[in-house]
């Protein structure tokens, strides 16, 4: 296996200051930038398998209810009455019956987020039913996955994601099945997380099995995109997935071409999701920052329903492999985030190992405007 | 039984902007303007029934000493030692034999405030003990419940109760005794409590057992007044009080006409008093907030003591009663206060069944000036 | 025994404002210029005896690694790496075999806080690794006690101590050695437990044991100085030191004068450390300021080690003397933090028994100007 060669980076490829992980306003105004005005991937339309189904989703500081209707499209509305405010739902998962009915006074809701009853309006001039539906958030989905956005949407989710679908439509993600979940509470600020994913110049130091089943120096990334970061790794001679013995328990997913059959594509897709593709299985994580300093991320394994459906499937090795992986990244992270918040600490230098990196800082450090004209992380 | 008719509400009637629940500055000003320049009720006469009997109450920031001075007043102070600033008295409830001695220098001061020991202070020039009497609270009382003016009481306790002491007089409050106390934490705004207690529109959701023992839409409210808001319902045929089973465990209490035998009262008394009486005794709710999204609730039992002494006297049906039916209430007040911090929030339509919460929301959001000068709710 | 007469205080003898005690930017203002711009007692030389011995110092947000190099000298650097930031080593102390490396991508550092060692950083233009040391904390020592200036220190610690080493020489401190540590989290500001440390009015009162062995009122302060607050107190007669038998368990230190075998030193050495010299044995307070109302307190004794090594040795009674004598402080001090919010509190009048407060107060509250150009508290 040969490392392959790296442009250098300019002089101004350091870290960003210290204040993009520390300071609340920045906190506010990323949290705006990226997570209210921006397709965030709030989960799997596996989820929601039947009408009725819903989960719960805390985005922000905003409690996002995700739901299929009775005609089987998913919908996504703010957690919140338009009587008094209160907040509609509090179990994190279920099926609603045809209606979302208000705990307090039984104002209650259609699936579609219409007001179709409020007992004892008649007194109240002027009252219309129709002018009272739940606050809409904006849905959409890529290959199973759930896409909401905040502010309601204004561009596609679609040119958010660019080329994406098409470079991973040979996963066929839309027909996997969650198989595993743990959500980590990580004392770090969410930028930290996404950095750490995006070298492997640590994986020697903090993942020696890891570092044992895929060489840390390998593959190519793609060129950096706006909204996407990423590309692929080499599994060593004999490994063939990412599991705690570095053996698959079942089958190379069956639209994947053989030269990515020994691959594992790693691709953070701004501003929250972390995709991981494995030749038998997905991991995926999505990151929800509550603070500068803290991010609940829930990192979930899917694979592929046949392999689910055979007698001797046991994802216990590819589950351990990455929840050992993780607990050493947040461990580092959270380090990273404590020594940054020294007065001394200065921006230091990237390697070119780092490169994504200075992209991904780059994408988050340019002013708005550049931002939201589609400017992107290379001018 | 049937529905008293309503008048409609202006087409203003709609909840508070969610600042009133979720700000802090908003929050320090209500502080200010209801807590410390307002009377508040701090308990019960009952409660410092001999000499040197005192409790502490804690009102916004400020610790207080309610004490029985050595000739049978009430007397309120801060807790604050004038030579060091120490907190004087940690034990919440206690005797003190005749005087007030602080624990870290021994400057001692008798039940009227009066500095009368300050070692040591001999070599310190122009040092007089009347200058530094502990800071006075404004003590009044009504009925057997104490309250404190922390700003001293600028307008008479009568002023702020208007006609309600004429109103329920019957009740005979001051010859009640104290036979049950539980403290509640909510994270709640305290304002959200004194709307969910001023409407029973929730009752047939929230609370099924007192809807089995009174009727939601029953009762008329009185007229309401800038400082209190309320009035009866009542309590549906056979039902002698509210309790698990509907059933008084003592005798209507003596003063009351026949006409309120089969009635319970409910009158919020601003700032933080909400007074329920049965025809067999009296609830109190004591509001105490701690920041915008955070109240503590002191509920209280009240008896004849001719009932208490009565061998056969068991309180706990109506104590079981109302503790299911606050935790039923403090849930869904908890709700509100996590939906009205939405950004999507606005403004919703009342009832015209929720019409006190309409007074009570013109109340609380005039500005300072006008509700200082005494004009109300209704201009 | 009979107390010492004392010069009348002038009309401004009276306490701080609360806000010294209670206001975050009079806290942060305080931590710059006490535990950033001075030196701070960190330590002991006893902590760190071999070559590369370590340990962990938090200094008001500031984790620091003091450290012996392999010279043999003393050294302290941020707890930061040079390239992304991470605190370098989170074990609270330890021995580094010769180099500091970091646990994320292995920058490794000499015991000098040279940088020696950063992978992958060929293809980066102009990187050197000269320009990327750790950043350096001041060091400097005093009888076996470590001082570090976090601003490096522009001013020696001679000129910060004065002439206390010289006063304090008989004790020959550098011989001492830690026998127990336990550490104290103190919900109070860390001026009020210097003034706590600063007169023994309060002893009577709280503190029956230590009054029991050394009256309150015996002895003379030093005059004070801009930098340290103390002088001795008198053991009662038969009283051979501090402990709950008031009996020594060891010698008198070798080098004490006589007229020393019965007082105990309490010098309150600004900022951060309290030092008690018993005749027998050395106590010692740092305090850690962690928010305008909480203090970390590391509370040490420390012993001869020709006492340590005779076989019957026994600081129990000396550590449980103090453990209680501390726990009596702090309770009382968290006393004072809880009255001083109140907003009624105001400046109350110092007896002259609290002169050494008065001129604490004074050093602490005048401008920064006066306080950095030398002119000290008499002015």
């Amino acid at each position: 296996m040969q490392a392959n060669p790296r442009l250098p980076l300019g002089d101004d490829a350091r870290t960003l200051p210290a204040g993009y992980y520390t300071d609340r306003d920045i906190y506010r105004a990323e949290m705006d930038r990226f997570f209210r005005r921006s397709w965030v991937c709030a989960g799997r339309q596996d989820q929601v398998r039947g009408r009725g189904d819903y989960f719960l989703r805390e985005v922000d500081e905003e409690s996002i209810i995700i739901v299929r209707d009775l005609e089987g499209s998913v919908q996504a509305f703010y957690n919140v009455c338009r009587h008094r405010g209160t907040r509609l739902c509090s179990t994190p998962d279920g099926t609603f019956r045809s209606m979302i009915s208000c705990p307090y006074h039984a104002w209650t809701y259609d699936l579609k987020g219409r007001l179709v009853g409020a007992p004892h309006m008649d007194g109240t001039p002027r009252f219309c039913k129709d002018d009272y539906p739940l606050y809409p958030v904006g849905v959409s989905t890529w290959d199973g996955h759930i896409f909401i956005n905040l502010d309601g949407g204004r561009s596609p989710l679609e040119a958010q994601l660019a080329d994406l679908p098409a470079k991973l439509r040979p996963w066929k993600m839309e027909e996997l099945r969650l198989v595993e979940r743990v959500v980590y509470d990580v004392k770090a600020n969410w930028k930290l997380i996404i950095q750490n994913y995006s070298e492997c110049l640590h994986c020697p130091i903090i993942h020696p099995a890891l570092q044992g089943l895929s060489h840390y120096l390998s593959g190519v990334s793609d060129a950096p995109h706006p909204s996407y970061l990423g590309g692929p790794s080499d599994l060593r001679a004999g490994v063939e997935t990412l599991s705690m013995d570095g053996k698959r328990r079942s089958d190379v997913l069956s639209g994947l071409p053989p030269e990515d059959w020994a691959k594992v594509y790693y691709y953070s897709i701004l501003p929250n999701l972390l995709l991981s593709l494995h030749p038998d299985y997905m991991l995926s994580h999505t990151l929800w920052p509550r603070s500068p300093d803290r991010t609940e991320v829930i990192c979930e394994w899917h694979f592929h329903p046949d392999a689910v459906a055979n007698p001797g499937f046991d994802p216990r090795g590819a589950v351990e492999f990455w929840d050992m992986t993780n607990r050493q990244d947040w461990q580092i992270t959270e380090l990273s985030q404590l020594g940054l918040k020294s007065r001394v600490y200065t921006p230091g230098p990237y390697s070119d190992r780092e490169d994504l990196l200075h992209y991904f800082d780059r994408m988050v450090s340019q002013d708005e405007d550049a931002a939201s004209s589609g400017r992107g992380a290379r001018e």
